[in-house]
């Protein structure tokens, strides 16, 4: 399949919020169906955009929003439509599977490290199809914070938002586009300044023909990324992070490695601080043009490596004494994670002003953040070594 | 003088946040000048707008910015440019003092109730002119974290920014239009929970006719307010510091106290959370449909009220005995308002986008703040209380 001219990405996904995607209600959108008439049995959806011109420039904000979810008691075998078939070989069907899975043995992973610790687990369905299942540790023997998150969304874009769909005869008006989308998205904050924050999202996306104008091209395309954000350097530790990123990257191409760090280092980047909001990893979006049973191979075996990238640096760190100036250090750099995801992060900003599920998005945030006025460290300190690999992203490996 | 048809206001000062007024840098702003040619003599400035119609959403971020300050050793006499008169007796001069005294008065008394912290003293000009004084009181025994800052700023916004310049004749295209804008802006976050957070900003605006079209319009206009940020609602508090205001606003006009204790309402909304920031207070902008002297007084009595509106509760407050649960829930509250600072706020927003100086903009942000997934005050308790109120505002008075 040839890269389409204008593949598509829901800015949500492409962040380290949790569950912007799912988590959309049109309850303070009243102008949603004026400009957005989903079909009666399709979810309204944020709008898509691309990377270098967000949709949110183009398309007012009230013009997408998706349906309100409904809390279940258990989760379901599947959140799939019943006509995509529940578990067939479909693409969907087997992300879905994969994203569960590693949901499943992430949470077990972090359980079996924080040892007191346990997830809290909450599922939901929406009307129109889809859903997700947000699990949250908080306040364990390790973690402050952790939320490991999966969902599943059918919705539609307002055709405007989908250029390859304006490609149609002038005279003919495309009605919305219908699109799958699903990803597995997580935040996790250990209390040891030592102990580094991960996050880490991996996602898919399908968009069928819009109903008048079935010529329109299909697209499909995924992203995702995992990285890195300690208050410490363990030059040890962030090797060994990017040298597992590194691994993954090289069995599918050698060019994902630098292609994709150097991304991650541009998108985690806190603007009016000039500075990088940790150490970086990887980071890719709207990738289509591999072959899809291959980039399905890839985004699998980035999942299935954060527990052998994260976990070893939270064993030897977890326990590492340390004094209140230490912990007020790593408290600072939590409000540089505030800072990035409340004023920069894609997914948090636009799930925010189209009014997602709060919890969910914001899950993403530590417990507790610190802001000093004008605080410097003290040149060649751990503290300036950390902040200089901030503001001059370096090769690890 | 008649209302104009399109008062203009900086966004940054209708903020919580300090001085983005006076901080923006042309830095990481390559493309300022092909946007807005300033006079050499005047430094470049972020574009106004309508509070209905942010410039932001007409003219590029990049279009907008000013001049890098230097700090300085000492503070001079004045700001005000040698044309405009030392201490003449014009609006601009006497806006000045009245805020170079409200910050000495407020810094007074908060040192007084402190009793240990003392304010931190950080001054800077621009090459084009203006200046400012930022004061901030760090760990003191009753505040955390309290800042009050003065800026004057000369600058020039693009003419895309000013509808008045517009409507000049179509084959003259009307070059930037000078302006000059003084303001106070403050946050004081203390540290018992039963202590509420106060912020308070008040500033004045002049447009000159640009060189190349001296027909067009100047203009004036004030803007500003004082907001109460509790974490617990003692209800005698709140009467007394909505009755200061009430207080101020009566002298002037009847109408000014609930027309500005609703724009206050309206303003300091976190949509997300379909709740408030805190109790409000009174809020004004592009006020200029009133005689000139008695807006400055106006202003000028709102000032003068903080004191007396604040420490009386201060007093009352700082001492008493609090359980680390209550600590908690204030950190909570925090939270908030690092969301609405970092998410909605005006001034906070614009000036993090256009490269101001970050301390000083986020010097409104708490020391710290906490966020917990899905926290759900107990129906009927004070926390409870708290939040119905941010939810559905009262009436106090």
């Amino acid at each position: 399949m040839p890269p389409p001219t204008a593949a598509l990405s829901v800015p949500s996904s492409s962040s380290p919020s949790l569950f912007p995607l799912s988590s959309f209600s049109s309850s303070n959108n009243p102008h949603v169906s004026s400009f957005c008439p989903a079909p009666t049995t399709l979810p309204k959806f944020p709008s898509l955009s691309k990377p270098k011109t967000p949709l949110r420039n183009l398309t007012p904000l009230s013009a997408v929003s998706i349906e309100k979810e409904t809390l279940i008691s258990e989760r379901p075998h599947t959140f799939l439509r019943d006509a995509d078939g529940g578990d067939d070989g479909s693409v969907r069907s087997r992300f879905q599977r994969m994203i569960l899975e590693a949901q499943e043995s992430v949470c077990s992973a972090l359980e079996a490290v924080d040892g007191a610790g346990k997830f809290k687990e909450d599922a939901w369905t929406r009307p129109g199809g889809g859903g997700g299942i947000s699990r949250v540790l908080q306040d364990g023997a390790v973690f402050e914070k952790a939320g490991v998150n999966i969902s599943i969304v059918y919705g539609v874009m307002p055709p405007e938002a989908y250029r390859a769909a304006k490609a149609a005869a002038d005279d003919q008006k495309p009605g919305p586009i219908p699109f799958f989308a699903a990803g597995i998205s997580s935040v996790l904050h250990p209390k040891n300044p030592f102990a580094p924050t991960l996050h880490f999202n991996y996602r898919y996306f399908e968009t069928d023909a819009p109903k008048d104008a079935p010529g329109a091209p299909r697209q499909w395309w995924f992203g995702g990324g995992t990285d890195l954000t300690p208050a410490y350097i363990f030059e040890e530790d962030v090797k060994h992070f990017h040298s597992i990123q590194k691994k993954a990257c090289d069995k599918f191409d050698p060019s994902f490695y630098p292609r994709f760090k150097k991304w991650c280092d541009d998108y985690f980047y806190i603007k009016h601080r000039g500075e990088r909001r940790g150490l970086g990893g990887i980071f890719f979006d709207d990738l289509n043009d591999y072959d899809q049973e291959m980039l399905l191979s890839f985004a699998t075996e980035c999942a299935n490596s954060v527990v052998p990238a994260y976990i070893p640096i939270i064993e030897k760190r977890k326990d590492t004494p340390f004094n209140e100036s230490q912990k007020a250090w790593q408290q600072l750099r939590r409000g540089r994670y505030v800072e990035f995801n409340l004023v920069y992060d894609r997914g948090t900003t636009f799930g925010l002003k189209t009014g997602g599920r709060i919890e969910s998005i914001l899950v993403s945030l530590p417990l507790s953040a610190r802001w000093e006025y004008d605080h410097k460290p003290e040149e060649g300190s751990e503290e300036w070594k950390l902040l200089d690999a901030c503001i001059n992203p370096k090769e690890w490996i």
